[in-house]
């Protein structure tokens, strides 16, 4: 999996606060720009996520490249519909050879990566030959869920927080959850304020919604507090 | 494949007219609605959909259950952002011995249909033999595009004027345009007046963008005109 | 203020049910939908709720007429934008002899109110006078937030949570809670288990975002708990 | 009315070519954006908004500022749901003294323009009377619609073709019309290819649904072609 954080909103969280300001201001937005310094946007933004007074944060996007994912991962993310995708196309382009994802359990069992292996080699082939004698928007029927994909993807900042509360707990599928990590890293570079205690809702909210799945982690943020 | 239409808005041409109403009108929506004959609604309908005045039809909403469709079919249709989906977790639902869709170019060919229905035999072991090693959720990884799903799937009348207007193209992929045009059928018979004109863009707009790939059709439907 | 609740999808609870049932099962919706029962429906939906899972309320959506009411309201109401509105143009519908809302405030002072009624007896008379030397259109611009206006709005199960938490929270502003409130009612009757704890956040999720501003009321439920 | 573009994706045009790009193509993103040349994507851009492909369009987006509109206006503005917004609150900013739009045709007639400029005076002295008495959130009842606001408004590109398509159509109403006009030329000066053609559907579809309305530029177009 490769993810790279392409483009984003320049200069996001004065963005951020400038339009929150805008509510409670007579001033006109390049007035609070031009004033705003970077001290108290860092304050005030934090402050906004605490709040949860998240409109603002819908101001800014940011564009990432995902390469080297499995369609297993592409299904779920397409379902955050307050975001954009491109995706490269199993009807347009052929998949000779395709590349593949394999699960780290698989990897883990020598005979299940043997067997699986096996599996996407015979693929391969199939694909290859059944290529030959219908459409290659037909033969993909064979192709397996492990068989990677590559989109683009925008969210504005507040889709991604919540993109965040679902994906980077630890009850999330594995490699959805390896992507989300890996995103909230990359914005978190680019801007630390808006991103500082994004997570999963035990660290945003305080709760749990897992039940008998929990993973335990809200009661050791709970104990750290006391 | 299998489409029922579960539920539907009640009275559906009946709201969109009292809607469209109530924008040029003093009166409140109960009056509007208890004056509307149905000679009226049927014409007010017609004529809002003429104008593309299509915010009205968002009021009504039509519930579908999808089944026996692949996962090909899955992934394009939730790209259709306003709608609702709940669908068959491969996660929590072990596939042992999976049903497949099978394309009409594989069918019609008996040597890739050989092929095809041994590829799928296989992958029904080789999922089962990899499911007793690592969780299902990882095993799913070797299951094929033609896996079956199901899906409930909700849009509104507006949203399902655009998916017609994509999916029941003569470019579009065959196993999503049958389902168009089974739930096209199926509207059509709950609020025919609402969906009489709905088609691809070519009926819709008299326009097509496909270009080099046209299928024709638009110049048939030009030459009927004069 | 007069809210009808004019439709709604049949039967929502057992809709969402089955949606949430198909999730995690192998039969298809219809025959889900055969075997659900009422009190399981009931337990299940209840269930979804407490565990956040609001994605199969979305199958559901709640149709209102919405009269008598400002645009201080209407322009708070339609910010909401998972929802579908159509609502009396002051363009094209002359507002002669204009209805208002007044404020509780207003109405309890005596010096108050007899201000506010001859400023919208003023009004009154300005837009006629305007409105006889320029179009309605523009006459228009005298037209206090006062004024009323109606609307029809849509909404699915899962937007409206969100509304009664944002809207029906003490620190909303007044109008726009009574709103609220009276839909929170309607959609109680028609879809009981959907809305029994549907309110403001400190109801929902046990949280109070006003800070210093909080009437209180979370601390009263809590003591309620112990 | 003052517009601003405060901000906008970097190097729009190329990350909409490269998401086009990547739909048809076996490369990763990171390797399209190297590739990509100015006048490829000059090209490539505007072939894409000719065949109606415009979901890579939407993984650009732009930042306005306005201010010294009516609430005639935002009314209106933020009725386009894709899209964000944050807007100066009349709950807790004090508009003691506010400024107000005069419509052209007041402006244009003596007569209309006093009594105009003299409803506003008197409101400007209601206002602070009412709001002595009661909470700024209910003296603001009697604020007119001409009262000016400012707003932060984020659309990506092709939520923006859709309110160019709607709201620079001469039948639209002059003030937010006046605020398409100026969006445009601003993001005609960041992007040129993404708008070019953009303007309402007699410019980019050849269609005018004004009927007995229309402005007959439609024809005025046509007559050119010829």
């Amino acid at each position: 999996m490769r993810v790279d954080l392409i483009q984003y909103t320049p200069d996001p969280e004065k963005v951020v606060a400038a339009a929150a300001r805008l509510c409670y201001s007579a001033d006109p937005v390049p007035e609070l720009l031009d004033r705003l310094e970077d001290e108290t946007v860092a304050r005030f933004v934090r402050k906004l996520r605490d709040m949860g007074h998240l409109s603002p944060f819908e101001h800014v996007s940011f564009q990432f490249s995902i390469d080297g994912v499995s369609r297993v991962l592409s299904h779920q993310l397409v379902r955050h519909r307050i975001a954009s995708y491109s995706q490269r196309s199993q009807r347009y382009v052929k998949e000779n050879g395709f590349e593949y994802v394999v699960p780290p359990s698989i990897q883990r069992s020598p005979e299940a990566m043997e067997r699986f292996a096996k599996v996407m080699t015979n693929l391969q082939e199939e694909y290859r030959a059944l290529q030959a004698m219908v459409p290659a928007e037909d033969a993909r029927f064979v192709l397996p869920n492990a068989c990677t994909t590559s989109l683009m993807a925008t969210f504005n900042a507040r889709s991604l927080l919540n993109f965040f509360e679902h994906r980077t707990c630890m009850r999330a599928q594995w490699e959805i959850r390896t992507l989300a990590e890996k995103m909230l890293e990359l914005v978190r570079g680019a801007a630390p304020n808006l991103f500082s205690e994004a997570g999963p809702t035990c660290v945003t909210q305080g709760v749990c919604h897992q039940g008998a799945y929990s993973c335990g982690r809200l009661k050791t943020l709970e104990g750290k507090k006391t």
